[in-house]
C-alpha cells in the first residue's frame, strides 16, 4: 500500500474548471451503464471553474468500434449541473466523457452587456473583445472565418452591435480558444443492448405438461402448437426451463418426493443423463430439427425463445465422467453432491468452480452459450447465477456479447440485494426482484422507488413476475381471481419487463403443497400435468388487453419515468410513467386490496403528467374503456376486486386522446362517480 | 479517448469476493476524508461471495511516512456490509482501503456443525476441516502451532469438540489460507488534522475598535487587552480581519462610501500601502513585537489566534509595482480593477491567476502564509477563496500542510453550494455556511441534515455565524436580543465549529444601514468604533454559558452525530448529538420564534439517545439548571422567548447525571409541566 509521502513536492497546473459528479456512472466508472437502441441516453455533470466567469461544457462520445469521438454540447440545467443526451444507434460498449473549459467570449460578452445596459463606456472592453476574436479568427475555417473578422472591426470601431449577435457567439463557441480543457477523470461506459432488454413480457411453460394427451409426455412439437394461444395473449418471449435429459440416480418423485416411480419424469433442473448434458435435448421432447421447429413457429408468432441456463449436473452427466475434475472430490472418494447444511440435494452435483481446471471449465460453459445461440437462441434465463464466482459471469457475459452483441441474459438470483445488484453491474441485462414478496402498496412504491433511482435504475433492469414454479405467494393462495388479476396489472405497468409462469397463472392455480409452503401442489417441476386452457376463468383476455396496453404505449416500456402519487388510501397505488421525453402520460390507479371495494382522493404530480397546474384534463380507461374529465391535482377513484384490478388511464388534454377501438364498456361495479373539488 | 474493443479477450482469475461501497470515500478516491486525533475514524466496506460461502474482512492502514501496514479485522454489521475502526494518533495523510476473502475454515465449521446438530454423519467433513487445518500448520509460527496440529489430530479421529473451540477459530483466522485476498480498487486517504479543525468556537473582533479612547486608533495592545473578556466568554479562537497596512488609492469612506474624508482608516481589506503588503502590518496597529505579545497573551488566556489572508490589493500594494504582471492589464495600460458589472470596485486589483509568471505567483502568495505561521500563526480564515482557482488552493494547502500539519484553514466562500464543496473536498478544515440565512427551524433541519449526511459529512466541516462584519440578516434586525440568543445557541449546538462576530453581536447591534441591505450601519469595515462592553444587555453570560456547555460535553464537538427529532410545533427545532460511541446524549429544544411563546411535543428517537425504549430518563437543562423525569418518546416542552431560548439538556438514567455545579435557578416562564403520556 503506497502513501502519500509528506513534504513531497506537489504537483500544479492552471486548470480552472472542474468536472466532477457524472451521471451515469456506476461504482465510479468499475462498471458499464445500462443503455438501449434508440432509447435517449442522458448524461449529467457539474461543471463549475472559480470566480464569475462562465464555462462551457460537452458530452464526448464513441460508438462501438468507432475511432471518433463525437462532441454534444451540454446545456445548463441549474445548480452547476450540465446535461446532454444522446440516441445510440447501434450496439455495443460506448464510451463517454465530459469535458468543460472557461467560456472566455461569453464571460466578456454577458459582462460587456450588462455594462451597456448600465450606460457605462465600454470603449476598453471592446478592445478587449476585439482581441478574444481575434485569436478565433486565426482558428477558424469556412464562412464563419470573415464574420469573425468582420466583428474584430467592429469592436475595433467601438460598435456594441455585435455583443447581441447569437450567430457571432455560436461562431466563438466553435473556434475560440478553449485551452485548457478539462476532461472528467474517467472514460465511462454504457452497454447499449436492443430493445428486448428494456421492455418485454415473458411467458414461461413447460413443455412436457403441453401433450393433448394426458398420458403422453409433451413435445418439443406440443409445445409449437401452444404458441398461437401464447402469442394470442401478447406476449414477447416464450421460455422455457431446462429441455435437456435428465438424470436418474436420485431423480425426484412428484411433489419433491425422495421416491421416483418408474415413469416419473424427473426435475428438468437435474441435468444429464446417458442421452447427453447442456447440449442435449430430451428424447421424449423430440429433436433439433423440433427444435429448430419450434424457434421458427415462436418468430412466426411475434416470439422470441429464451432457453434456461443451470450450471449443475445431475450424477448421470457426461462431465461427472468426462471431466471429473470440474467437481468437488470429498477425502472418501465421492463427488460433493449440493446441500445447504442439514437440507441434502443428493440428485444435484453442483460444479466446482475452484476447480485446477478452471478455465476449461469456463470455456465449456460459454460454449454451452454458443451452442444455442448458433440454433437460433438469443434469450436466455440464467438460473442461480449467484452461486457461481461474479468473475466468471462478467468475463462469460462479455465474452458472448463481443461476439453477438444482442444476447439477453435474465438472471436469476432470489438473494440478499447487494449480490443481486452485483449481478446486473457486471452484466446481465434482467434481473429478477422481490416484487413476488411486497404484497402492500406502501411495500411496492418503496421497492420500485428504490429500483427506478440512482444508483440502481443505471445499471439494473426489475423483471417481475406475479409466480415462479418455485413460488406461489401466501397473497396469491389466499387471494383468488381478484389477487391474480391485481398482480398480473402490477407486475405489467410497474416494471418494463415481467413475465408470468403458465398456464398456472392465467388458470388461477393457487394451491400449495401444504401451508406455509410456497411450492405448488402437484408442481410441474416435478410431473407432467394437464390444463384446460378454455377454462371460463381464465385470465387470458385480461392479460392480452395489458399487453396490448402495453405494445400501444411506449411510456410503459421504460422505467426510469415512474412516478408514484399519493393516496389517501394505501389500499389504492397510484403512479405513472411517460416516455423519456415525456410523452404519452400513462397513470395506472391500482387495487391492492382482494377483498374489498376501494376509494380515495389521488394527489397527483401534475408536472409528472406533463400537465400545467390546475389544467382541466381528460383520462381515458385504456382496461376498462370509460373517460373521465378531472382537473387540477385531487382526484376520486373507486375500485372493486371483483371488477377491474386498475385503471390503466391515458392521461391527456380533453379531446386530445382516441377513444379505444374495441374498449369494453365499463362494468357496473367499475363506475367511477365525477370528481368533484375538495374544499 | 480510448473505448474498449469489441471482440478483445477479456481477462479472467478466480477471485470470488467483492469489495465495493467503500466509506468514507470522496469522489471515488479523488480527494482525501477529513479525520481528526483521537476520533474515531470509522470505515465500512460491502464485501461478499457468491454462493454461501462465509467472508472475512479488514481494514488496511498506514500512518503519515509508515512503512508498514496495519490491519483491522472488520465486523459484519448487516446487509454484506462490514465495519471496522481506527483511532488515528497523529497528524498527516493516512492511507486505508479494505481487502476481503473467503473463510474456508469458517464456512466449514458452520455448516458441519449445522450437520452434528441435525445428528449427520459428518465423518468425512471431519475429514475436510482436518486438511484445511493441517494447511494452515504449514504456515502458523508460535504456540499456535501446536494448537492447529492438535486440532488436525482430533478432526482425523472424528472428534467433533474443536468445531465449537473458538480459540482454534481465532488462530485458524490468522493462519488459514487467504489466498486471493480480494483489495479494493483503490487506495484511499484521510487528511488527519488536530481537534482544533474539528471542534473550535470563534470570536471576531476588529482591533482598530478595541482603543479605550475613541478618538485613538486601537492598537494589537489594545487588542490584547481586550483578550480576557473574550476568554471569560469560554472562546478558543481569537480571529483578527487583515491588519496589514491601508491603501489611499480610492479608499472607502464610512458607510462604504465612495468619498473619504482625511483620517478615515479605510477598509482592512484594502491590503496593501506604501508601508508594505501582506506581511506588514499596519503602523497604527503596532509593530511584530506588538503581534508576538497579542499572541503570547492570547495562549496564556487558552485562546488562537487565527488571522485572515485576502488575496486582493489595493492600487497602492507593493506587487502593483514591484510585480505588475501579477495583476491584469487592460488595452489601454490601465491595470483591471474588481468589478461584478455594473457595480465597480476601483478600491481593489483582483491578482491574475492566469498569469503567465504564476509559477513565482503561486510561491509568493504560499510565502504569505509561510510568514505567518512562522510568527506563531496556525489558523487562517481565507478570505473569497473561490474567486481563486481551487487548484491553488489544492497545491497551497497540501504544501503548507506538509511542513506544518497543524495548520487550520477556514473558508469563507459564500457562494454556490457545489462550489463550498469543492474547495472543502480540496482541503480547507473549516467552511462559512448558508447557516444565516436559514431562520427557521425546518429550514435549519433540511441544511444540517445534509451537512451532517454522506457525502457531505465526510468532507466538509461546517462553521456556524450567526453573523458577520458583512453580514447582519434582517432575522436579526428584527428580532432584538431574543432571536440573538437563539441564533446563538443553534449555531453552537447544531455546528462543532461557529463563531460570533463581536462586539456587535453580544452587544445586540441591529441597525442596518438602510432598509434590505445586511450591511450594519457604520460598519467597523469603514470605520473605528467604541463599544461599551458592561452594557447591561449584553449577552455575555449566556455566551459564556453556552462555551462552558460546550467544553464540557464532547458530544457537540461533533457534526457526524447530529439527529433530529420530530416536534408537532414547527417553531422549535429538537436535535440531539452524542460522541461517536454514543455517549454523553445531549438533546436540544430550541425556540425560532423571537416574538411569542411556543409549546408542543417532541417526539424522540430514543434509540439516538441510547436509551431503552420505555425508558424512564432524566434530562437536565444545562442552560436553565432545572431537571424533568421523562419518560417514553412524547415529551412536552415550552419556551418563552423573552427566557431562555432553548433547553440543552444532558440526558441519562435517573440519579446517573451530576448536578450543575453553577446551574441558575430555573426562570419562571421557562418551566415546564410534567410531561403526561398521550393517549
Amino acid at each position: 500500500m503506497s502513501a502519500t509521502t509528506s513534504g513531497s513536492s506537489t504537483p500544479r497546473d492552471q486548470t480552472r474548471v472542474v468536472v466532477e459528479g457524472v451521471s451515469p456512472q456506476v461504482d465510479g466508472g468499475r462498471f458499464a451503464a445500462k443503455g438501449s437502441v434508440g432509447e435517449p441516453f442522458i448524461v449529467e455533470a457539474d461543471v463549475f471553474c472559480d470566480g464569475h466567469d462562465r464555462v462551457a461544457a460537452a458530452l464526448w462520445v464513441r460508438g462501438p468500434g468507432s475511432t471518433s469521438t463525437t462532441e454534444v454540447p451540454m446545456v445548463e440545467v441549474g445548480n452547476d449541473r450540465h446535461r446532454a443526451q444522446v440516441v445510440p444507434d447501434r450496439l455495443g460498449r460506448w464510451a463517454y466523457t465530459v469535458v468543460g473549459w472557461v467560456d472566455r467570449y461569453e464571460t466578456w460578452r454577458q459582462d460587456t452587456l450588462r455594462k451597456v445596459a448600465a450606460a457605462q463606456d465600454v470603449s476598453v472592453d471592446l478592445l478587449v473583445g476585439a482581441g478574444l476574436v481575434a485569436d478565433a479568427v486565426t482558428r477558424a475555417q469556412g464562412a464563419e472565418s470573415e464574420l469573425l473578422a468582420n466583428a474584430v472591426g467592429a469592436y475595433e470601431r467601438g460598435d456594441v452591435a455585435p455583443l447581441s449577435d447569437d450567430v457571432l457567439a455560436g461562431a466563438m463557441a466553435r473556434w475560440a480558444d478553449r485551452e485548457p480543457v478539462v476532461r472528467h477523470a474517467r472514460t465511462l461506459e454504457v452497454v447499449v443492448e436492443r430493445e428486448r432488454a428494456r421492455h418485454s413480457a415473458w411467458y414461461e411453460f413447460f413443455p412436457r405438461s403441453a401433450s393433448p394427451d394426458p398420458d403422453r409426455h409433451g413435445t418439443l412439437r406440443d409445445a409449437a402448437d401452444r404458441l398461437p394461444y401464447v402469442a394470442s395473449m401478447g406476449f414477447d418471449v416464450v421460455y422455457l426451463p431446462p429441455i435437456h435429459p435428465i438424470g436418474t440416480t436420485f431423480r425426484k418423485g412428484p411433489n419433491n418426493s425422495v421416491e421416483c416411480a418408474p415413469g416419473d419424469p424427473g426435475s428438468p433442473w437435474g441435468i444429464g443423463g446417458v442421452e447427453g448434458g447442456h447440449t442435449a435435448i430430451h428424447p421424449d421432447l423430440g429433436t433439433f430439427d423440433d427444435f429448430s421447429y419450434f424457434v421458427e413457429e415462436a418468430e412466426s408468432h411475434g416470439l422470441e425463445v429464451a432457453l434456461d441456463v443451470a450450471f449443475q449436473c445431475s450424477p448421470d452427466h457426461p462431465w461427472v465422467t468426462e471431466h471429473p475434475e470440474w467437481f468437488t472430490h470429498r477425502p472418501d472418494g465421492t463427488i460433493q453432491y449440493a446441500e445447504n447444511p442439514p437440507k441434502k440435494y443428493q440428485d444435484i452435483y453442483p460444479i466446482n468452480f475452484e476447480s485446477e481446471d478452471w478455465e476449461a471449465l469456463w470455456d465449456a460453459l460459454a460454449d454451452v452459450f454458443r451452442f444455442w445461440i448458433d440454433r437460433g437462441v438469443r434469450i436466455f434465463r440464467v438460473d442461480n447465477p449467484h452461486t457461481k464466482p461474479f468473475r466468471f459471469w462478467e468475463w462469460l457475459i462479455t465474452e458472448i456479447r463481443a461476439e453477438s452483441p444482442g444476447v439477453v441474459f435474465l438472471s436469476e438470483a432470489f438473494t440478499r440485494p447487494k449480490v443481486m445488484y452485483q449481478l446486473a453491474k457486471l452484466g446481465f441485462s434482467q434481473s429478477y426482484t422481490y416484487f413476488t414478496w411486497r404484497p402492500t402498496g406502501p411495500e411496492l412504491q418503496e421497492y420500485f422507488t428504490e429500483l427506478t433511482s440512482r444508483p440502481v435504475v443505471d445499471f439494473f433492469r426489475p423483471n417481475a413476475w406475479p409466480n415462479t414454479p418455485d413460488i406461489l405467494t401466501e397473497q396469491l393462495q389466499d387471494g383468488g381471481r381478484p389477487v391474480f388479476s391485481q398482480r398480473l396489472v402490477l407486475a405489467a405497468t410497474l416494471s418494463a419487463n415481467y413475465g408470468i409462469y403458465g398456464p398456472a397463472f392465467e388458470l388461477v392455480e393457487h394451491t400449495a403443497v401444504r401451508p406455509g409452503s410456497e411450492e405448488y401442489l402437484d408442481s410441474e417441476k416435478y410431473q407432467q400435468r394437464t390444463w384446460d386452457l378454455d377454462a371460463d376463468h381464465s385470465l387470458r383476455d385480461l392479460i392480452a388487453r395489458v399487453n396490448r396496453i402495453r405494445h400501444d404505449h411506449p411510456a410503459l416500456g421504460h422505467d426510469r419515468t415512474l412516478r408514484f402519487h399519493p393516496c389517501d388510501n394505501d389500499q389504492i397505488l397510484c403512479y405513472s410513467k411517460t416516455t423519456p421525453e415525456g410523452a404519452d402520460p400513462v397513470l395506472v390507479v391500482a387495487n391492492t386490496n382482494g377483498e374489498h371495494r376501494q376509494s380515495g382522493w389521488v394527489h397527483l404530480d401534475l408536472d409528472a403528467l406533463g400537465l400545467e397546474p390546475g389544467a382541466e384534463f381528460e383520462v381515458r380507461d385504456l382496461l376498462g374503456g370509460a373517460s373521465y374529465r378531472w382537473h387540477g391535482p385531487d382526484n376520486y377513484v373507486e375500485l372493486d376486486p371483483h371488477g377491474l384490478p386498475a385503471h390503466v388511464f391515458s392521461v391527456g388534454r380533453p379531446d386530445a386522446l382516441q377513444p379505444a377501438a374495441d374498449a369494453p364498456s365499463p362494468e357496473s361495479e367499475d363506475r367511477v362517480p365525477e370528481p368533484e373539488d375538495q374544499t
